[in-house]
C-alpha cells in the first residue's frame, strides 16, 4: 500500500500517451478518415486480440524485433506470451483459420495499437496506432495499383496534396535481376548490396561506398548500380534491366497510374528496398516533401507468403501500414490538423433551482434531435454559467427562467457573435442547427 | 525457427477474441452507439495508454485483482508494468494531471481494452471492452441521475425495452445507518455482513444465514436486514432507516427518475452493494429480466475519492462500467441484434480486360460520390462474377460492356430483386441510392 502522502506520478508509462478529449478528438477524426476512404474501397475491418502466443513472433518477425523489441512475458499459466509489435502475423493467423471458406480477393483493414520497446524520439514512441491496408489472393499488379490508388486517397482525404508528399516505388524483382543477371552477384553479394541501399540515404558517401566494395562490387559495378538507383522513370524503360519480370510489371503498374492520373504523386525510386526477405515484387514509401522531414512516413509492397506459418496454403498480398505518430507529425508540419466541430454544442444553463425540470425536459429534447447537450445541475450565478460555456468552448448558450417558461419560449445566446433570440422552444432547434454551420 | 511442417495453431490466445469483419461491424456498431449517446449528454472520449506502472493497481486496486488477475511484467528496461484490468486507475492519474486547469464538471468516457487472467466462461473472458462513463466534481444526486439517465438512453438506443432490463438502486451510505445506527453493528461486523449481502443471490439461504449468524447477528436481526433488503420502493420511506442523509440522497434520486419518466426501468434494491471500500453513495447494477440471465450485467455508483493516489485534492465523482461481451450476450439473447447495411454496396464487374479502365472510372465515381465499391481486376467469367457478389452480399451489381461504353450508359442489376436497368452512367447514384433504401 501506497503511503496517502506518497504520491504516484500523473505522467504516463515512458514512450505512451494520454489522449485528452482534444486528442482524441484528433485521433477519432484521422482514424474514421481511414475508414471512411478504406471502406470506399470495399475494404472491411478486422481486429484481433492484444496479445498473441509469442511463437508467432519467434518464428517470422526477425532477430532484432524479438530480441530488442518485443513486449513479451510468461502469463500465470505459464504460457509465453507477447504484446503485437506488428499486425502482420495476426492476419495471417486469421486468414489462415478461414482460408478455404472465405471468397478471393480479401480486402481487409484495421487499426491496431502496436507496441515495441524503444527509446522514444520524434515519430517513434513506444506504441502507436497503425492503419493496415491490405488485399490477399491476387497475383496481378493492378491490385499493387489499388493499394497505392488507397493510400493516396487517404493522404489527399486528410487534406495533403501532391505538393506535400510522394509515393516512391520499387520492385525487388527487378533490382534482383539486374544484380543476378546484368552485375552477376551471387546471394550472399545480393544481401549485402541490398543493406547497403537500404542504409543509402542515411549514411554517408565513404561508407556508402565502402560498403558496396565489402560486397564485392568493382568501382565500375558500383558506377553501374547508382546509374539505376538513380533512374527517372522517362529513362527507366530503355535500361536493359527492364526487360524482366520486374521490369513488366514497373512498366504496368507506372502505366496505370498514369491512366488514373495518379503519376503526380508517384515517382520511380529503384532505391527503395524495405528489408531484405520479406517483400517479393513492388515495394513503395510515402515521402513527406518537406525539406525537415526526410524519413519516409509509411511503405508498404507486396509479399507472395503470408499464412504458410500456419496452414498448408500459400496467398500473396499486397499491403501497406500507415502509423498515426507520423502522420501526425505530417499533418502538423503542413498545417493539415483541421477544425473540429465544438465537441458540445448546447449549454442548458440553469436560471435557479425551481427550473431545473424545465432545463431537463429542453436537454432532452435537444438531444432527441440529435445534438450534443451538457446541461447546468447546479444552481449558480448566470453570468458564471456564461463564462464556463465560453470557457468551455461551447458555441450556444440556451436558458429557460419563469418568463421563459411562462410564455413556452428559450433564449439563445450565440456565444461568438454576442446574438441572442427569444424564440417559441420548439422552434430553437432549427436555429441552433443554422448558428452551428456558421461555428 | 519453426519447421515449414510444423504448423502454428490459427486459434487466438486462450480467453480472447477475433473479430473478423462480420464480428467488427457488430462492434463498431456497439460502440458508435454507445458514443453518440454519451456525447448527446455531453460526454467527451478520452483514452489512456494500455500499459501502466504497477504500482497504480498495486495500491489500490485489490488483492484478488492484483495477485491472481494482473497481467504484469518487467519491461526490458526493468520497470514493472502492467496490462489495465480496469480504467479507473488511468482516468484518475488523467484528472489528476490536469485538476486545477480543467473547468468542473468533468464528464468523460472512454471504451478501453481491459485484460484479467480469469477462466474463460460466459460472459467473462480475458479481455474485454468496457465502455466507461463518469462525471467528476458534482456533489448533487442530480449527477447521479444523469449517470442513470446516460445508462438508461445507452440501453434504449440499443433496441431494448423496460421489459428487458432494471436498474436496481441503493445507496450505501443509507445501509451503512442501517447497520451502525439501527442494528448498532461494529464496522467489521458491518463489513461482514456487506460481503454476506453481496453473496445473497448466489448462495443458498442456509449458507447465507450462517454467514450473518457468524458476523454477530442475532435472528430478530437478521429478520430486519432481510425486510429492509426486500422492501418496495412503495413502502420504503416509512421505513426509519430512510431518515438519514442516504435516506434523503435516495428520495430524491427516486424523485427525480419518476418526473423524468425514468422510473419505469429502475427499482430501489437495497441488497446492491458492490464492493465493500470503493463506493460511497449511490450504487446501482443493470439487470437483464430475462429469466435464464440473472446475474448483473454493468454497474455503477458514487465514490467520493479518485484521484487522492496522485494529488493532494480530492474529487467525487459518479460512473459506470459497461462490458461488451456480456451486453452482447443481453442483445443476442433479446434477438436485438441489428442487420446492419451491407459493408460493400456496389460490385463493379469487369465485362473483359478491354473494359477495365472504364471499370476503374466508374468505380472512382461512386466512389467520390460516398459509396462503398469493390471493383473486380481479374477477369473472369460473368456468371462468376454475378455469383461472387452474391456470396459477398453485395447488393448491386454495376457493368459497363463495349456497348455500354459506347452509348455512355452502365447495367445496374439488383441482386436481391433481380431488377436490372440500362440508364446513362452520370444518372447511376440516384438508382442506387434508391436501391440501398430498400435493402
Amino acid at each position: 500500500m501506497t503511503r496517502q502522502d506518497q504520491k504516484l506520478s500523473t505522467k504516463p508509462y515512458k514512450g505512451t500517451r494520454d489522449f485528452y478529449p482534444e486528442d482524441m478528438r484528433l485521433r477519432n477524426w484521422l482514424f474514421n478518415t481511414m475508414r471512411k476512404t478504406a471502406r470506399n474501397f470495399g475494404y472491411e475491418e478486422y481486429d484481433g486480440p492484444m496479445l498473441e502466443r509469442f511463437e508467432v513472433y519467434a518464428a517470422k518477425s526477425g532477430e532484432e524485433l524479438v530480441n530488442e523489441q518485443l513486449y513479451h512475458f510468461k502469463d500465470l499459466g505459464n504460457r509465453h506470451v507477447a504484446i503485437r509489435p506488428e499486425m502482420t502475423p495476426t492476419v495471417a493467423r486469421m486468414v489462415a483459420a478461414v482460408i478455404h471458406q472465405i471468397p478471393r480477393p480479401i480486402r481487409w483493414f484495421s487499426l491496431p495499437n502496436l507496441w515495441r520497446y524503444e527509446r522514444p524520439q520524434r515519430g517513434r514512441l513506444r506504441e502507436h496506432w497503425q492503419f493496415n491496408v491490405d488485399i490477399f489472393g491476387l497475383d496481378t499488379v493492378l491490385a499493387d495499383f489499388e493499394i497505392i490508388d488507397v493510400a493516396v486517397s487517404i493522404m489527399l482525404s486528410l487534406g495533403a496534396s501532391s505538393k506535400e508528399f510522394q509515393i516512391r516505388i520499387s520492385n525487388r524483382r527487378l533490382l534482383n535481376h539486374f544484380l543476378a543477371e546484368i552485375l552477376t552477384l551471387n546471394q550472399e553479394q545480393r544481401n549485402a548490396v541490398c543493406k547497403a541501399i537500404d542504409k543509402r540515404e542515411k549514411i554517408t558517401r565513404d561508407v556508402y561506398t565502402h560498403m558496396l566494395t565489402e560486397s564485392g562490387l568493382t568501382p565500375e559495378k558500383i558506377d553501374r548500380l547508382e546509374k539505376i538507383l538513380d533512374l527517372d522513370w522517362n529513362d527507366a524503360e530503355n535500361h536493359p534491366a527492364f526487360e524482366s519480370r520486374g521490369g513488366k510489371e514497373l512498366h504496368d503498374l507506372f502505366s496505370q497510374l498514369r491512366r488514373s492520373g495518379l503519376d503526380q504523386y508517384c515517382k520511380l525510386d529503384l532505391s527503395i528496398v524495405r528489408g531484405l526477405d520479406y517483400y517479393t515484387g513492388t515495394v513503395f514509401e510515402m515521402y513527406d516533401l518537406h525539406p525537415e522531414n526526410r524519413r519516409a512516413l509509411f511503405g508498404g509492397g507486396r509479399y507472395d507468403d503470408l499464412v504458410s506459418m500456419f496452414c498448408n496454403d500459400s496467398l500473396p498480398g499486397v499491403g501497406f501500414g500507415m502509423g498515426d505518430v507520423t502522420i501526425q507529425d505530417f499533418l502538423t508540419t503542413h498545417r493539415l490538423l483541421p477544425d473540429l466541430p465544438p465537441p458540445i454544442e448546447v449549454f442548458v444553463a440553469l436560471y435557479d433551482a425551481t427550473c431545473l425540470e424545465q432545463s431537463l425536459t429542453f436537454s432532452r429534447q435537444l438531444r432527441e434531435a440529435g445534438l450534443r447537450v451538457t446541461v447546468q445541475l447546479e444552481p449558480m450565478k448566470l453570468g458564471k454559467q456564461y463564462k464556463q460555456a465560453d470557457q468551455r468552448n461551447i458555441p450556444i448558450v440556451a436558458i429557460q427562467g419563469p418568463d421563459e417558461i411562462q410564455a413556452g419560449t428559450v433564449t439563445l445566446k450565440h456565444m461568438i457573435s454576442g446574438e441572442q433570440v427569444v424564440l417559441p422552444s420548439d422552434q430553437s432547434e432549427a436555429t441552433i442547427r443554422g448558428w452551428l454551420k456558421s461555428v
